[in-house]
């Protein structure tokens, strides 16, 4: 049982900015952290932008940073909607081809158990993730990541 | 997010074997009613064999049956016993290659909402499945699968 590679670099992305929101990222940078090949990190960056949780900053010295507060996101928010459809078995989806869908009880019971699963993770945002060690870890990360840009500071320059 | 293809064919092999606890079923038999490959199930059931949910009785009219009763096979408990480790993300595994790993409380976070998911299915077992409405599924499908082979009764057979 796994939730997809997509979202789980997301919430990679997500950590990454809400420890370094002092600042912009950029997606080479989050690449080198992570080792996350660029192409694979540009479509969950560009899904997360228009999800609402990212924006992106143009022109030199632009980069990424949260489009909210920590607090405000979700971590169960965010799984559901990075899934692109939330079938734990063939038979929750849409184009079910089990001949027991109409009749058989698994699907209640594992829909159940989902929505245990999401209750559980909606009593956590993002700013839960990102302790004084998170924070610390992630931007020694990002001093030994190879060739990241020089960034222009934005926000609190103090913080740096 | 979803389970392995392997557990939800588990599932259905025990739905099966409980809606027709009145006889042996087969290998051939499962594989038509839900269009499952052959090889495929012969893995599943051998696993199900090994784990002491499932028993094969040899030679001539010989089949498959539930080696317990449903009511004591949690859904809990196949799920996590056929899901080979329960990695929902990368960094829950043995072999983490994510640098964030030993700092990263999301990790946390997903091991409380996957204790929830599992809590609310152990509330359930395979007897919860299976309703008058399944097992009338169950047997008309049997009925309808091509080259279904003729089994012999164990059990009860008044109750063919």
């Amino acid at each position: 049982m796994h939730i997809t590679q997509h979202t789980d670099y997301a919430l990679r992305v997500l950590i990454h900015l809400a420890a370094n929101a002092h600042r912009l990222a950029t997606i080479q940078e989050i690449s080198d952290c992570f080792d996350i090949s660029r192409s694979h990190l540009m479509k969950v960056v560009n899904q997360l932008v228009r999800l609402g949780f990212v924006e992106g900053v143009r022109g030199k010295g632009g980069g990424l940073r949260l489009a909210r507060a920590p607090v405000d996101i979700g971590i169960g928010d965010v799984i559901r909607q990075m899934e692109a459809g939330f079938a734990l078995v063939e038979c929750q989806g849409e184009d079910s081809r089990c001949l027991l869908t109409r009749d058989c009880r698994l699907k209640g019971v594992l829909d159940r158990a989902l929505a245990a699963f999401l209750a559980e993770l909606d009593r956590s945002t993002l700013a839960d993730l990102i302790g004084p060690a998170e924070r610390k870890a992630l931007q020694l990360l990002h001093r030994r990541a190879p060739d990241s840009p020089s960034l222009q500071p934005v926000g609190a320059p103090s913080d740096q």
